[in-house]
């Protein structure tokens, strides 16, 4: 009997599209607007879903307060306000499409997350344009 | 050939989230704010999906007005403006979490949907806390 | 690897449910208001997703401008400002209940995506009524 | 000490947009897809705001059980699932413009209303365009 | 030049509507549902509102940090996941209906506001209701 | 008697606060995290809102194509996918906070629009904070 339980979340930053191996105009036929190598932002909005059995003790999956901090302390505390090409890591040289963003979101939560539950991440990166991942 | 149709709905309630058999500071520990013995309360929103073939004859998997018929009759008359925990039976023993929730009312629509049918209940506790189910 | 973008998208349309063999009793007692001869109309939100890898070099599953181009081709275009039992040919003899249009439209899309990547269509009716097709 | 007290409805209908004396080339170049003569439809979400003190007896400015009723009455009954154009009476020599409707909508409500009490109309066409009126 | 600055913010409580010295039928006829003795809950929704010219030092009218602040200390923190009628001194004897709590709300806020900015509060009880308070 | 249509319209962009005649530590001190030298972003929504008498010819104030065009070209067009600090000339010198922003599209707005209309100009620079401004 698996129930998933889901939080929002958000964060802010800016970020641009490009491959530094590539010329502008290959980088503009691709990205068009999102390469400008000034940076455009967006706020970025998360839903996190971990699914497993009910905890019968306490009625919980996983407390969400629980989840609410984790999610504070890997993904907003690393992202907001930051520019994500030049502030964070991962994307150092990873492209950091709305695709590679939920990747690494993934990735980051999965580790502290009980093994026996079920992560799935989705990243509004507009609110007409999201994306979603569970790992394989 | 399936399709999946969905309605929404909601109902407003107080909860408490506590263990008669836990001590006070127990239930602090774990379940927080929620653990105020005067309750709490929130506007709970709820989707209902039901999955099946579509009837060449009407165009319908199922008619939604019947589905929104039977929420209201289950749901809504049930939990609308009245303390979870005080009066509705189904909480009587059993800790008002969201999840315990979502597989109450799973459970009340099951019994009165076409077996044919897949199920999946989504039930909103705050717009960012939300948890869903679907039978197993 | 497999991650899902999704794109939201509008039309606005007229339409009524009814079957032209069936007598306007019988269409009332099945179809109700759906079935005012003069026609009534809905603004119709859909969201159509995509699931395939990441194509390394981009960091794109699929760019979401094409994607977006696409259903502005496929489905705004055809289906905008229009009465679909009059206007939309496939619609002259199939009765446009919520699950037939949303069929009608994963039909179309589904030939122009790429074969290797899975396919779902969301369609709102009203906010609070939605149906989903992903195929099978 | 004014307050003001707001409730959301809506209601489905079908229009066109044209003038019967002018050529279709005319209505076609000021009013695009809207005069499609097959018609075309929208939900229309509404609005309606009451100002006035609050009563001390109740805490109520106005019962909002009353205000919602009315709306019922007198614009979801009239309203709902209608052609504006062949099936309200008030459309019958009037374009049924969001401006237009909205102000047809607040002069059928205003005489309902205490006359003490201001009144504003918010009428959604589009989730993205709406209009709003408020006697003056 | 008066620009205007608004914060959203939300607070879970439940509550009763009921006057103590009316018969239980009495009050069932005025509140309906909301009399219910053992309390049910809403999902409260806040938008306050600062109008002010803007700093040409900072370009702020208020910094929205300090005015988020002060809805937490002032609102949130005493309302939030409580009971209105018991837990909160400012209803011991007032009935907590929208108008009620929405001009507790913006006189708890107006002495921490500066003088010369104009003050605005709207409350969402439910999606559908809400009510709003500007002072006078 | 009076109507105002109003038209929602979104862009994204990049920016960073702060002003280079103080020190970092004082910009820091004023404003956070929205000081980093990399920039930050946001998915900038906004609602224009027109105000003027009904034409009865058309049953326009003014055709909201026309004001989505014209918002198009003042608005999205100049500030989407762009750094405002770096990109758009007017805040070369000016502090782009939201306040600042939206006063920079209300004058941009109100050349263009008939001098006999009232011009009110929101921005949401989250969905939590906004702002709104009308001229005086």
């Amino acid at each position: 009997m698996k129930v998933t339980i889901s939080r929002k979340a958000h964060f802010n930053a800016a970020h641009r599209l490009y491959r530094p191996d590539w010329s502008m105009e290959k980088n503009d036929s691709i990205f068009g607007k999102c390469n400008n190598p000034n940076f455009h932002g967006h706020n970025y909005d998360l839903t996190v879903s971990v699914t497993g059995t009910i905890d019968p003790e306490t009625g919980y999956v996983m407390d969400v307060k629980i989840l609410s901090d984790l999610i504070k302390e890997e993904v907003e505390n690393a992202f907001d306000h930051k520019n994500l090409n030049l502030d964070v890591p991962e994307f150092a040289t990873l492209n950091p499409t709305a695709e590679n963003i939920v990747v690494v979101i993934w990735n980051k939560l999965r580790v502290k997350i009980n093994p026996d539950h079920d992560l799935e991440v989705i990243l509004y990166e507009t609110p007409r344009n999201f994306v979603s991942y569970k790992g394989s």
